[in-house]
């Protein structure tokens, strides 16, 4: 463990996995709206949104990905982790009262600069919605 | 351009950019923290950030990345737009006060189900900070 409680790159194996869960709230749709200036109609406008294929509102893609830079840095390899990159392929809406749940499992350890390639999947009651991995680097000792 | 005032797939055409900018202040790194449950000191505890490489707190990648969400829903394609997947290199660290500006460029058009295969990069004063591909479709008429 470095000094914030995060995994050291000794520490790690392929295969380890963890997981971190988080419920997307109107609330948190609201305020994602106003951090990132993405107000799309499919996220705020009920009545827009009811018309689509979605039938309502949904989340934004990049908040319930947001949930696996939480999972990265609250649980594996955890704090302290720099991220260096991040794929994402969305598979199905996630809407206000979900509960997002991202897994990450340690593909790779890459031991030049201490760097680990993650899977980052997040599902929502067993259905994947987000499909990626991501390139992190853990901090120097 | 569709009903919502984004481009129909016909209007779009290789080469096509546009920019959204956004400045990430103090209050969206705190609020991003809190709709992401990700509190990594990296970005919240200015005594160990500035006992890092990074001399200080930085924004979480996620959050900067966002603004490309943004730009993908505001201006090109626009509204009504719907995101298939999208990546993400994290380059250089952004801080409380930069405005980062996404630029989104057209790379392809996919006519089966309407896809379109954009750029986008991140720039804070012009220094590229996030580079990356989405793959988005346009809502059917």
């Amino acid at each position: 463990m470095n000094e914030l409680g995060g995994y050291e790159f000794e520490d790690l194996h392929p295969g380890m996995s963890a997981t971190y869960a988080k419920t997307i709230t109107e609330a948190d749709i609201v305020l994602f709206a106003g951090v990132s200036g993405d107000n799309n109609a499919i996220h705020t406008n009920e009545e827009f949104a009811a018309s689509t294929v979605f039938k309502g509102r949904i989340a934004h893609g990049m908040l319930s990905a947001s949930v696996i830079s939480a999972a990265i840095a609250n649980k594996l390899p955890g704090p302290g982790t720099i991220y260096m990159s991040q794929s994402l392929r969305f598979r199905a809406p996630v809407r206000a009262g979900d509960t997002v749940r991202a897994t990450i499992t340690v593909k790779e350890l890459i031991p030049e600069k201490s760097r680990v390639l993650l899977g980052t999947d997040c599902t929502v009651g067993g259905k994947v919605v987000i499909e990626g991995e991501a390139l992190v680097a853990l901090p120097a000792k």
